[in-house]
């Protein structure tokens, strides 16, 4: 019967000494004087399976022998348990049938690359096993956050990504446009003529679906946004990339401690989910990427995610005597050095900083009454660094406008926002959620190209 | 205890002659003299819960009647089963608080609005029952989608919306750029130096997820995705939007017929899922936007769907002697009129058209024997026309080649993807399925607009 490797590893009994099709790839193959091994993977499961093949007993045996590294093949035999050797067990080949050939100089090899060369055939280097878990992992990261906000009867709701507001700053978007750059049509004055462009007006790629998703909670109380942002940052770290896809849960009638106590449900929710689900890619990120992933990882699902003010954190960073680069400061921000302190030295484990200094926060977190602070929240994790960064939304219509006109953000542009607080508003929350953050997370990768199949990075748009 | 409209309505038991706080938003109010009621949606349900509150036993009486449409208030109460009323239950209450007043002018009022209007304060129309049932079909549609891909262990892909790549014609791409174009850099040939733009090369918004898609099937064998994609268009019809989601699933060693099963599974999966997760709002669909609808998606979830090919497609239509604007030709491709006649009027039900003729298809999908047709398929659905379309596609490297050749589409650019069939080539195949002509279908919506919560057409980039 045809079937796969995953049901093979999930079913084992079902299949033993039964005669089974296969179709997958040859990750490698040694081929001995009368007999040879080919580990097969066929995509479904991360393991591969060993096939054995004989000069006595299978079909065409010669031609098998030629079988290169990476070709498709189609694999007739019997799958036989093996209780003593290091596989559990072996598919004894009676046919295997090349498909696909795969060219001499095929780029994956049964060897170590390195993950620059592999970036270059990011087409290719899902079939290595460290981005075979990474993107499996990927999959289920997602579907595990569509389940969670699912499970609460959270809307799933797609905000745009073309728009004409230009965000959190101008200078960091990307333009869009049909205009013919060669012939940039003008008005009277000279300048650019966007009443010819596709919209009539400039276009940009956003960089958050934040305040549409609050236009969604006043309606549906919970929602939740999952698609890519943009950023058109020129920076070139291992954390920054120009295309990446973010999670931005929106609640009505929701306070920062309901906001946090959300975020921290979610995170545990997918660091189960992954480890129940990717349990082989997952103990592979411990051994190979990061020893002590899955320790730390676990250590957090039962953790009570500690919860200070941001004004707390500087006092135990002040008070730890430590010699920081950066020496911390009431009023300013946690530098990284700051975050890895609290999060790995002195509370080892997961930390919401809160009640951040409303100078270096957006125009539309909640004014706190100290007028000094706003209801905004970072969660902060070891290893990681800020993986959150929510707030409650300032839902005073007049505060709201005062710290826009104070931040030079035009209110004019985004009227239909202050339409949220002019027609039955309310104490509301969010928070956003770096999805790619999340992957170097949970499988302890430590460059966000990695995490990305084919990552978009200031000179780099392969594929 | 506070709870909300949804556990209400799924749990009445629970609540009965019990003390409950619900937090939400007036959607009618009528004050009588000495008792009121007022129509409360919380954004977790459809329906509306009613409130009751009177002279004698509400406190702040005076205060309640003023309470205007739109308006979030805090309702403390009792649950009071109604038998033999029109509700099922009501709140009656002893207190209500207003949280966020809604001002005079709130333009959603407990009144018909038309939908060209509602598009005009698209921030504020999921308060009315079309677009509140429309969007959480939307969330359900799409949690549906996941649920079935991710069940069958199909890995989700998220392939790059920025690409170098012009996909299926560079004239309808949007162009990506960080360009100053009020003084774009030149080369000596006085041509736009786009070396200095953010890429370093002309960047592009993504037509299809699809070649990226296959290099993952190439790895995982079965994956989808699902994400936006764009059309710059300049065509204002009721189906099309430059802005919208698609999904894309790829499976390797599939030909055409797992490719329709699977495509058939999932139409019928979808269905199942929210005509029972969105009970009230299918009904509501089925009496006020398409009556008969819920008849015909119930059809569908039975049905065996017709496969024919495109030869059986055109004899059929000539055979029928009915006489179209458009007279059905065997070699060229179906119209409207064709579409209906043969889902609606001959097979009354969906209806897969496969073996295309390859004038009329896209480069990458397989030459049949006969060197004429491709083995494509599209789904055809009453009331919608086209919902699928998909192909087996090309894996044999030289006759890839010899098409993108004779379609002038550029190897070069797509080298990566002739490396596809170059290393461990498969039979495999894919389709496609436009998110928001599914939600048409699905609600008998008629207008693509109406399914998008913030539309991208020509001219229109609001909000």
């Amino acid at each position: 019967m045809e079937t796969t490797v995953r049901k093979i590893y999930k079913e084992t009994n079902t299949f033993e000494n039964k005669e089974i099709v296969l179709h997958g790839w040859v990750r490698n193959h040694r081929a001995q004087k009368e007999f040879g091994f080919i580990n097969l993977n066929d995509g479904t499961f991360f393991e591969n399976i060993q096939v054995v093949y004989e000069e006595q007993t299978t079909e065409n045996y010669k031609n098998i022998q030629k079988i290169r590294i990476g070709s498709s093949v189609e694999v007739v035999g019997t799958l036989l348990l093996t209780p003593n050797a290091k596989q559990p067990f072996e598919v004894k080949a009676t046919k295997v049938i090349l498909l696909g050939d795969s060219e001499e100089d095929y780029p994956i090899q049964p060897k170590r690359h390195t993950r620059e060369f592999l970036r270059e055939v990011a087409h290719l280097r899902f079939r290595t096993n460290l981005f075979s878990a990474v993107f499996r992992v990927r999959s289920l990261a997602a579907a595990a956050i569509h389940e969670f906000f699912q499970n609460k009867d959270f809307v799933y709701a797609h905000t745009p990504l073309l728009t004409a507001n230009d965000g959190e700053g101008a200078g960091q978007m990307f333009q869009v446009t049909t205009l013919n750059l060669d012939k940039l049509p003008k008005d009277e004055d000279g300048n650019i003529d966007y009443k010819k462009d596709f919209f009539g007006k400039r276009a940009n790629l956003t960089v958050t679906g934040q305040l549409e998703g609050e236009a969604f909670a006043m309606a549906f109380r919970n929602i939740y946004t999952f698609g890519p942002t943009f950023r058109a940052e020129n920076s070139n770290t291992q954390r920054h990339a120009s295309e990446f896809w973010m999670i931005e849960p929106e609640m009505a009638f929701a306070n920062l401690e309901v906001n946090m106590d959300i975020a921290e449900e979610m995170v545990k929710f997918i660091i189960n989910y992954v480890t129940t689900k990717a349990k082989e890619e997952m103990v592979f990120f411990d051994k190979f990427v990061e020893p002590g992933l899955l320790e730390r990882l676990n250590l957090v699902k039962d953790a009570s995610f500690v919860r200070i003010t941001h004004k707390e954190a500087i006092d135990i960073l002040i008070n730890s005597k430590v010699k920081f680069e950066n020496m911390p400061k009431h009023g300013e921000d946690l530098a990284t050095e700051h975050e890895k302190f609290l999060t790995e030295k002195h509370f080892n484990g997961p930390v919401f900083v809160t009640d951040w200094p409303k100078e270096i926060k957006a125009f539309y977190m909640k004014l706190n009454e100290d007028n000094k602070t706003v209801a905004a929240m970072d969660l902060l994790v070891p290893g990681s660094g800020e993986l959150i960064g929510g707030s409650q939304r300032e839902e005073n219509l007049e505060l709201l406008v005062k710290r826009m006109e104070e931040l030079h953000v035009p209110t004019k542009d985004l009227d239909w926002y202050l339409d949220l607080r002019r027609y039955g508003g309310c104490v509301h929350s969010g928070f956003g959620l770096g999805f790619e953050r999340l992957l170097m997370y949970l499988t302890g990768v430590e460059n966000i190209r990695d995490v990305i199949a084919f990552p978009r990075t200031p000179n780099n748009l392969e594929f």
